[in-house]
Parts: C-alpha cells; structure tokens; sequence
C-alpha cells in the first residue's frame, strides 16, 4: 500500500467518496466498501470463469497465511460452505504461528477446520525430511502436501478444493514457464485443474485475478491476522524471482501482470478431465509412476534412517 | 565487463591461458584470443542456422553504434564482400557523432560506404518529423529506416541487408510480444526474414547470438570505436524495459536470456517467403495498404506544413 502516493483528497473511482487505497494496475482509486465490492465481484468473477455455478461445499487448503485466510473469509462471505484444512509442518516456531493464525481465524468466525500434522501423517517433521535428503525441500514440501490436502478432501467428502494461489503466483509460474520452455506444464497452468483420478479433488484457484498487494488490503479492512513470518526453509527458493520480474515490469507499465496472465487464460478453455495419473501399487494415491512421489520419498528415508541407526 | 569478479589469476576456460573476459552466461571466463574465436563462431553459427552458407556480398546497416559497426568488422573478417550504409537523421550533434564514427571506421579499414541523409532522402530532418507529428518519433524513425535501407540494398543490386541487432534486442523483443500478447509479430521474431517483395532485400541479424555486453568486448578488443551517445529523440521508448527485466532474470540465473531466445529460434523453421506485402500505388514501395507508411507520413506532413505557413 502506497498511501504517500495517493493524491490529497482523492476521489473514489466508483462512488466519488474519499479514496484510501490506490489501484494502479487499475488506474483508479478506491474507498474501503468500494475495495471490498471490487475484491467479492472479482472472486464472483474467477468462480464463473472456473464454471462454479452454485455455492456448494469447498474444502479451503489453510497454510495461515495472508493468502489462504482471505480465501476462506471470502468464500465464507459469498456463502459457500468451507472447511478449512491445515497441515502443521512441524518447523520450530513457524509453524506453531501458523496454526495458531489458522485457529484464531476459525474460532472467531465459528468455521469449521481440520488440523492434522506432517509427524503424524507421515511420520516426520519438515526438517527431519531436510535433514535426511538432498532435494530441494520446497519440492518435496509441495508434493507431500498436494497428496495429504487432495487425499484428505477425498476423504472428508468433498468434491472441490480450494487454493490461494493469486496473481502475482500465478503470473510469475506463468513467465517461468515460458522462458525456461517448460511446455510440458503449460496445459496445467490454469485456475482449475479437474479431477483426473478418484483420490485426487478438482483443485481450483478463486483469487487467481486478485494481486498480493489487493489481498494484503483486504486482510487489513477484514481485520484478518495472517502469519506473516516467511518460512524459514523457503531460502533458495527460485521461483520469487520471476514474481519480481513481472514487478519489475509492472512499477513501469501498469497493469501488465493483469493483462499477461488474464489473455492467457481467458484464450484457453481449461485442461481436460482425462486422467494422467495412474494409482501408486503401495498406498493407492494417484501416482505418475507405479509407486506415487510420497511413498518413494518415504522408503528412501526409512533407509536413510536404518543406516543412520546402524552405524 | 566486470573485471572486479575475475578471480585473481583466473585461467581461460578453453586454452588455460590468463583470463581476463568474464562470461557469466556460460559459466566461463576467456583470454582475448579465444573470447574472439568465440566471437567468430558465435557468428559463424548465426550465419549457418539462417541458411547463409556461402560468403556473398552482404549490405550492412550502420548507424555507427556499437553493435552495427562490431557486424560490419565481424563480417568482414569472415571473408564476406561488404558495403556500409548509413543514413543520418539530421539530429543536432547525434548525428554528427554518428556519421563521423562510420566514416572513420570505414576509412580506417578501407570498406566501401554508401551515406545519405533523411533530409536528402526524404525531405525532412528527424526532429522536424517530429515537430510535425503526434505518433511515437521511435516508431516513425523506425519504418522510414526500415524503408531507406530495403531501398538502398535493392537500388545497389544487393540480396541480403544485415542488421546489428543482439541477443538482448531480440530476447527483450520476444518478451514484450509474449507479455502483451502480440501474437501477430511472433511469425517475424526470427533472426532472418526472406524477401517478400521485390523491393525488399532478405534481412538478417548475424549478432543475435551475442549478449550486448559481449559485443562491447568485441569493440575494445577490435578497436572500433563506436559513436556512444544516445539518441537525444528516444526517451519514453518502452522497449528497454523488457530487456531490463531480462537482465533481472538473468543477474541471479545466467544463462537465462541465451537460453529463452536460443529454444525459441531452435524450435522454428524461419518466417517463409510468401509475399505479405502489396506495393504502394504512389512510390512502388512495399506496402501493407495501398499507400505505404511513408508516402501516408510524408502527405500528412506536407499537409501541416502548408498549413503553418497560411496561418
């Protein structure tokens, strides 16, 4: 939020009440209700883009932070019916903010959410894994994650799952994509990817056309505390800077990072609901190969562990 | 260069020689010799992937900067018949500059010129065009470069017209069509453009290979001394802000500007040769409609200058 550079006394763009918040991406600027019709009518928006006609039931992916809480305050306000699902990482102190954030938020809004562990689904904490592989964490930490959330939904009855992956996040894997010529992933770069496999729900992105900056204003107005300290594991981690690139761009042409992702995926219908997967022999998740990324990962540290005691 | 990074007593990464040309985009560093082999080849290269195989005379477009004069001298010591041509704008001092560094240059090697002047040719000076007219003085610049120099290789029995453009021009040029979607220029974005029109020679860009800063190198190492001010006429131009966030990317990935240009021109058979073009039914020119952008600019100036000299 740039408020220095709002011009004394600006006029909401909308109602000519007095603006606080600027937009330039939209080359307006706006007053608290006017931001929060703007910040609903855009999720309203992604949702029929996505093809969600009807409010029905959402399980919301909740890490704690700015993202997935205004995702579940919003979808909440628009009259789905939501569950949360948190899954602690066992990191000292990160998480311990994070899931306390996730239950501070559901007990005020009286919503309700499930809370389950890394230790406890799979036996280790985030960095007893870091400890014991050479992959990047942030990988492993995404796969581990995606299968406990899709399985979890399966599990618990629902149909859909909800992420808080925003503009800027879905801008920046855009550009990525592209100039690294990883065309492989470009069919599933869209706000929703259909269920290709029983145990797997449709994923969908409801805030893909809302920017950071947008959700950082809405958690302020709906008085939404976040966990805001940034993970301690995530050092090293490329894929912010193709993000500040796009910024890059953005601070010169207004607007851009808007205009780039939106022609892409408003010129594509979304990925097909055929299924790529296969089902892992071991534990019967969806899996690319015969035995799912979890399981394999899981068997190697069990090894790592074995030698580690025998020696 | 950023000599400051060369380890002290850096070996050549081909010869083991002292190094003193840091690459940071092939994780190398080069002695002047076998930076200028490389050079070579880089052009070499260029040269094969776009058809060119046998040395022919070739015109080249000098304005005098650095990147058209490290062509003209690359391409001669490759063994090609040359002839420069270079058309000043009549800008005050810049184009004195300019000029002056070709003739030197040409003088200094005994290559054979051509020169003419936009006022000559067309009747005005750039910054009177530009007092004439509303739309984008790069822009303008732009096309009646484009047709003078199609023009002029024609007239003096030339096939082929080579441009100084570099890896940085074309890679910042792809970036700005995927970012804002202009899917209409993506079939020219390619290193050589076969005529199309009886008027236009082929056009090709044997640098677009090499990094900017690998031809500042060139041009130190070869003594060329280019005419370094910049043009007093190209503010607010946009173009540079593709590149600079292509410099982002690469500063913390090397090898990431080479990398997207180089996977985009390998995977593509060039532009073909069908005409796209008409002829413009007042000059004989190229033209996209029945009047060509300079007779249609040329009328319109015309126009406001019988109109100032009435009022």
């Amino acid at each position: 939020m740039r408020y220095g550079e709002l011009p004394l006394e600006a006029k909401c763009t909308r109602c000519k009440g007095t603006a606080t918040i600027r937009m330039p991406s939209h080359h307006a600027n706006f007053c608290p209700p006017c931001f929060l019709r703007y910040f609903q009518t855009a999720v309203q928006r992604a949702m029929k883009t996505l093809g969600i006609q009807e409010p029905g039931p959402l399980m919301v992916a909740v890490s704690g932070g700015k993202d997935s809480l205004a995702l579940w305050a919003i979808l909440n306000e628009l009259g789905y019916e939501t569950r949360g699902l948190h899954l602690n990482l066992g990191i000292d102190g990160f998480s311990h903010s994070s899931e306390e954030a996730v239950r501070a938020f559901a007990r005020e809004r009286q919503l309700p959410l499930s809370i389950h562990s890394l230790k406890e689904t799979f036996g280790y904490t985030l960095p007893e894994i870091k400890g014991r592989t050479r992959r990047k964490i942030c990988g492993v930490c995404g796969f581990l994650k995606r299968q406990f959330m899709n399985r979890l939904t399966v599990r618990e009855g629902f149909r859909y799952l909800a992420l808080g992956h925003n503009l800027d996040d879905e801008a920046g894997r855009l550009l990525g994509n592209i100039v690294r010529h990883r065309t492989q992933y470009f069919a599933k770069q869209y706000p929703l990817l259909p269920s290709r496999h029983e145990k797997v729900p449709t994923r969908l992105k409801p805030l893909y056309r809302l920017e950071a900056h947008e959700i950082v204003t809405f958690c302020r107005l709906a008085s939404i505390k976040p966990c805001e300290d940034p993970c301690p594991l995530s050092g090293g981690a490329t894929s912010h800077v193709f993000k500040e690139a796009l910024d890059f761009l953005e601070a010169k042409m207004p607007g851009t990072k808007r205009d780039f992702l939106f022609s892409y995926v408003d010129r594509r219908p979304p990925p097909p609901a055929h299924p790529d997967f296969g089902t892992c022999r071991r534990c019967g998740e969806a899996a690319y190969e015969t035995i799912c990324s979890v399981c394999s990962l899981l068997e190697r540290l069990e090894k790592s562990k074995k030698n580690s005691q025998e020696s």
